[in-house]
């Protein structure tokens, strides 16, 4: 389970990558963890959430575009992207957005 | 589940709406239903992806800001939205965001 990403005051950019998986998803979960640690390491990673029931949403944050681009043309991610089109994904849409504003609520405050 | 929603060209207007609950979520499925049902009604409203297993994430999208602001002050809205606060949430972030760019995949193309 991911916690809530915490995020710096925008703005700053997300990705919003909804997938649907086939039914073997032999690998994918290690695959999908591996890449998470790759990216945090990335230059500009920001923070992401994960969520998979059914069908599965990850956000990932970034300072900039740049960033973003440099992350999707990794030779590991390049790899894990290929991968991912011929063995997991049914189905998947990426959203390049722009963060303009945020706020949030803790009740423990 | 939800499906990966149908969004038109962009630019459009996201809702990333990240959260975790309580551990008593009594009645709270039934308002979200309830919550996404009404959305779909608003004005400007261009389609949700939602996901719960531990964190819920929930991303809807519309057509412009002044769209979203109203959905935020409807009436039964601002009323989920004090419910949700007072009983369910633990903690919750809603970020606003602009979506500049997508693409898709689709393993039956």
């Amino acid at each position: 389970m991911t916690n809530i990403a915490n995020t710096p005051t925008p703005p700053y950019y997300s990705v919003i990558f909804t997938s649907i998986l086939k039914p073997d998803e032999t690998g994918y979960e290690e695959m999908a963890d591996t890449m998470l640690s790759l990216a945090k390491a990335q230059p500009g990673f920001l923070g992401a959430e994960s969520v998979r029931e059914g069908i599965g949403i990850t956000v990932s944050y970034w300072d900039s575009l740049e960033s973003i681009h440099l992350w999707k043309k990794n030779t590991s991610h390049l790899k894990a992207q290929e991968l991912g089109k011929t063995l997991w994904y049914q189905q998947y849409r990426v959203r390049i957005a722009k963060v303009e504003r945020d706020y949030s609520f803790d009740a423990e405050e």
